[in-house]
């Protein structure tokens, strides 16, 4: 363990991260060039990810499944625009069982391609329709610029794949997904995004339309941190998906999909970290609460000890993830850092004179020193402690949402909006849909179109072409 | 769907197997050849398999990680025996983003390398140890007979890695793991397996020591169904995986791995099920109980809907996982023979006199015919359910051991050893160890050595030898 401090945020944005996802032990490199070991302390907040995810998924009528990893490349090609898309990214196995593959397999980027392959097979009737299954799985795309868990070669997701006898279901999937995401961000992550549809030329290769959920990061920049696909029949008809409807006409399906990754966890970090590192949002916390005891003689130990034990088990028994805290080696002050540089929301103490008195320490991890200090009768603290855990998280998901508000500026023209991307936040402008001018605002600012607001009512004025429109947009640069 | 019947095990095992799973909606081939689609059907029992043993594992004090998928093909070299066991089975990547890479990737097959690699560098101090992570992943070995669920080029398995200060400890936890696999078998699947060391020829690539599950199917076929082994210092010399002791000398550590794979429910599958399927244990089964409502006439479907309705509530409140079969197109003969071959343990039945008199009828998947099916006033199910699974629980582990201990001999001489073998089940017999004989008995007649019995006491004459022993050894055909 190192006890040198972290980067601040404002000194280096992006070292602050790097450092700190290695020290906070999430994740590591690992030996071959933008791949990431995610370690048990980042894997455990991807379990409670995965579980929020999976019981709203399941809640919605989803199944989970488990389709090929190794994909021939000649499905790659069937859908013209997925190709375009995923071809400069693939990893690529020529041989297998020490001899030359007479085709070459692709490791899945995603997997349209195999699933609907599949769904072509499995999919007879309108009576087999709607399927609604789901995937927790790693894919590999071949990134150059990579960064732990915002981009990396290989990273782990999962994703839906729904068929739909109508265009009208498969729009309401669509939508639906996207709000699970926005919901479970919110309302586990503390992380209050916008959801939305993507413009054109930012949309997924293949789709109709694309939705987003956009976070705002602790530097202002924006996360795409889960996304929603209305395919359209576009892999219906490449890949032969096909029912008889009703009235035994055999019509092509509608297709889905939705995915969201360990890139959120970057995300997380990025919404709550702050200088001293990590801040977990305790519905999502590996440990919710660490408990510290503090003694320096042996005749405190056993005191100390035994309470701080059964204060565990308690509220083990209340369903809250503890983490007891007894290593010998180092100091309580070298704990209280370290568990605050690794993000868990509450630190308890107990000291002799707490034992004594009957009193617990609390620390909240979201407000530093003092202020977020209280000391506590400790016969209360089966309601006090998920009490306060339930305020950390409401206290996490306003400051947020707050901070994202204060950093989004509506502007009328250009000036304005490259002075807010380069140096304010995001802009959320009237815009009238252009490709050639959302590239060349690209190219000038390196700002991207985020989502359109959704259901905007009324007309305004494009603040680049000063023409009519009807959507609101947001801009900025992104990770 | 389709009403064929399956093949009996009788007529042909492999045959009754193959199409049982397909048509029980387990599991489909992919397009690559080898590679398997795990349907939503096959993977709730994996799920259910993964939180069983999952809790195992967090109970002896295991965490989770995710380590990458590829590895540098330098690393496959390293540890001597382990390359000549996985060479002949490697995937490798040449190509990635559209070049061909400096240095080719293997798909993993197994992860020792790569997490001995990452362990060297997580590990420093004596305090750092025990390291006790475990994964759930996928691997890709490239077979050339393959067979769903036991043998696929990519499948899905959990492997725990363990790194320790001694030998006793790494020792220990080879074996304690071995017994959360036998524990986990016995009481989750009911599967009766046997656990023991596995010979100098069967064991791990790499190994010192390899101890297996070893499980009898309906064929009398032995199948491995997990194994855990004692991997001495071999990695940790091969990937320096170093530690201060407390003495400040610097050692090698002793590691240890363990898995248990998607085979496991071809193991089920094979333990279990009859002529008319599948046959699943109500612990790990995705539906314990079927509702099939009874009626014919309009007026007859609301009040039978209503009263199945309130029934699965009622049951999905008790922790019970149900399925209402409420398919218009088919009739309760159709259901009843669906859900007995895709082997939901109970079925409960309601038609209108069920309604009028209060009562539900109950069909064991375990007993066939009028002898598992009983009437049962409705009032009293929240008990009658339960026990009733519990029982179903029991009796397969019962029927199960039952067949497993007919078809265990024991042989004094090599051509009663040929006679079991080939037509009555497994081998139990003094065994004075011997490779080149070991050898000569498989060729002979393809039975292997499948482990040995532990703790066995006194000493006996080896079958084959005449010599001396204190061994004894299952011998049989395996999967």
């Amino acid at each position: 363990m190192d006890e040198m401090k972290l980067p601040t945020r404002a000194e280096n944005y992006n070292e602050w991260y790097n450092q700190l996802v290695l020290r906070a032990e999430l994740a590591d490199y690992a030996p071959v060039r933008g791949c990431m070991v995610v370690r048990p302390y980042g894997w455990a907040i991807w379990e409670n990810i995965q579980k929020a995810l999976d019981a709203r998924f399941k809640a919605t009528g989803h199944v989970n499944a488990a389709f090929p990893l190794l994909i021939p490349q000649s499905f790659m090609t069937k859908e013209k625009e997925h190709v375009e898309g995923f071809a400069p990214e693939l990893a690529v196995v020529t041989h297998g069982g020490g001899v030359e593959l007479e085709e070459p397999l692709v490791v899945r980027p995603t997997s349209e391609t195999v699933i609907g392959t599949m769904y072509a097979k499995w999919i007879q009737s309108y009576r087999d329709l709607p399927v609604l299954i789901n995937q927790w799985a790693n894919v590999v795309r071949w990134e150059m610029r990579t960064k732990l868990f915002l981009r990396t070669l290989e990273f782990y997701w999962q994703e839906g794949h729904t068929a739909h006898a109508t265009q009208a279901e498969a729009v309401e999937e669509t939508e639906r997904m996207l709000n699970v995401y926005a919901d479970f961000a919110k309302n586990e992550a503390a992380v209050p995004v916008l959801p939305g549809q993507k413009s054109e030329t930012e949309k997924f290769a293949g789709a109709v339309s694309t939705y987003s959920i956009e976070a705002m990061m602790g530097d202002t920049k924006a996360l795409q941190a889960g996304t929603s696909h209305f395919l359209g029949q576009n892999f219906a008809k490449a890949f032969d998906i096909k029912f008889l409807d009703e009235n035994n006409t055999l019509q092509h399906c509608w297709t889905t999909s939705w995915g969201l990754s360990t890139r959120f966890i970057g995300a997380m970090i990025m919404t709550h970290g702050d200088d001293q590192g990590l801040i977990l949002p305790p519905n999502l916390a590996p440990y919710q609460v660490v408990l510290v005891p503090i003694y320096r003689k042996d005749t405190e130990k056993g005191p100390v000890m035994e309470t701080i034990t059964r204060l565990q088990a308690g509220l083990e028994a209340l369903q809250i993830r503890t983490k007891l805290d007894d290593r010998e080696e180092v100091t309580p002050g070298f704990k209280f850092n370290d568990w605050e540089m690794r993000g868990v929301p509450l630190r308890l103490e107990i000291g002799p004179k707490d034992v004594e008195k009957g009193s617990i320490a609390l620390a909240r991890r979201d407000i530093p020193g003092r202020d977020g200090k209280q000391f506590l009768p400790a016969a209360g603290y089966e309601q006090a402690i998920p009490e306060l855990l339930s305020e950390i998280q409401a206290a996490l998901l306003g400051k947020a949402t707050q901070f994202r508000d204060d950093h989004i500026f509506e502007v009328d023209n250009y000036a304005d909006f490259k002075d807010v991307v380069e140096n304010k936040g995001w802009v959320k402008a009237w815009w009238h849909d252009d490709r050639q001018n959302e590239a060349k605002i690209k190219e000038d600012t390196r700002a991207t179109l985020r989502n359109y607001v959704p259901n905007v009512e009324g007309e305004g004025v494009c603040f680049l072409t000063g023409k009519k429109t009807n959507k609101i947009a947001y801009f900025a640069k992104g990770y």
